[in-house]
């Protein structure tokens, strides 16, 4: 059975991640593909308790050495547990944020270094990489606009941080993907939904041949 | 103001660490020192939470590299919220287990490697270190009785393991302490409570110069 592909969504906060990786999944199983649809922090029981634990810490909130082990730690279990079984039987695997999110918000708003945040997922994970991520881009005003028009807050722990922190991750997503042209596809994130997820077809067509 | 001291007590399970633990920062506290007394894992909400997740995980188990990673954070959490301050404020920190648990446990009868776990370690709680550890070591026998005896079992979802990944921790600890003699006090834990805390209040008086 040949490997199936592995594709993840990036990008800051409200971008609409979930969003598209839905309606990616849905287009890829439409189109005959077995496609796993999961998420990070998160996707396995072991993992979504890890979830829980970071974005409401029980303490006086995690330092973020803490918080890397944790992401990485979720990170191992969902891989295990999860994507490799999946990739290994032949399907596709979508996932709503990975190891990128670790190093922007952890490497380098956070500012624990890449080489920390790599040698962690090497170590948890076999250093598991994406076949295609793609970064979905939006200026900040119209993301904002649609944040606020979305049920729930993002005032957990990691969502409610300063506009710098979001800033510096927004800007560590960009500089990851200019340095690996070749795994980001960076997606243009304006515009209706439907917009946005003809773009992500073609990307995936255009990248991993799959069928638009 | 002085830094104070740091002393971890090691060994396998039932060899008396927690008992004996207690009774030294009794002792301790009774000749004026100000004493933390804590654990591993837990010490702190945060951590005390990772165990939770540790000794009962919500899966299928974790795998051994995701607990390697959830002890270092639990650590992190620990040294930064209690060990570190106690100790910067001048006041002495017993701890039941600590780093070299997850050596033995993890890093060699887990087969992560002693260089994975202190990477981990140095990345989460900057390597420190206990001034003092205090290795308990008894005859299987005398430890399988008294186990017989205390209240509950050992059934969590790591002292509920075979009994050669429990001979290999206790070996992995003999191994630590053999290498690291100024640290390590290895302590005969036969006889009574009362002998063992003789023994042990006499190595931390002639290893630390703390007042018999
Ligand atoms: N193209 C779009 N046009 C209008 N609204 C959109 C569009 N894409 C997403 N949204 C809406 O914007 C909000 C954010 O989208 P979504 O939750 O998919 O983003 P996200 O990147 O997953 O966010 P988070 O980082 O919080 O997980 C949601 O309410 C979603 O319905
Ligand atoms: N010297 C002793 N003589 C008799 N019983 C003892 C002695 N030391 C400890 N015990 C008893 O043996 C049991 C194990 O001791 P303890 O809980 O202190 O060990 P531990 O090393 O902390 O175990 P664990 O690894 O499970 O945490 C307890 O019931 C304790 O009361
Ligand atoms: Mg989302
Ligand atoms: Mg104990």
């Amino acid at each position: 059975m040949t490997r199936g592909r592995f594709i993840a969504f990036e990008g800051g906060e409200g971008m609409g991640k979930s969003t598209q990786a839905r309606m990616l999944a849905e287009s890829l199983r439409e189109s005959g593909l077995t496609v796993t649809l999961t998420r990070e922090p998160g996707g396995t029981p072991g993992a979504e308790a890890i979830r829980e634990l970071l974005l409401a810490p029980p303490g006086s909130g995690w330092i973020m050495e803490a918080e890397a082990l944790l992401f990485a730690a979720a990170r191992a279990d969902h891989v295990a547990h999860s994507i490799r079984p999946a990739l290994d039987s032949g399907g596709w695997v979508i996932c709503d944020r990975f190891i990128d999110s670790s190093r922007a918000y952890q490497g380098v708003a956070g500012e624990m270094g890449d080489d920390a945040i790599m040698g962690l997922h090497a170590f948890g994970s076999a250093g598991l990489m994406p076949d295609l991520t793609i970064m979905i881009e939006a200026p900040q005003d119209i993301v904002s606009a649609r944040l606020a028009e979305r049920d729930g807050d993002n005032s957990d722990a990691i969502g409610g941080r300063t506009s710098a922190y979001h800033a510096a991750v927004n800007e560590a997503f960009r500089d990851l993907a200019s340095r690996e042209p070749a795994r980001f596809a960076i997606v243009d994130g304006a515009g209706s939904i439907e917009d946005v997820h003809r773009r992500v077809l073609s990307e995936v067509a255009r990248r991993l041949g799959a069928s638009e």
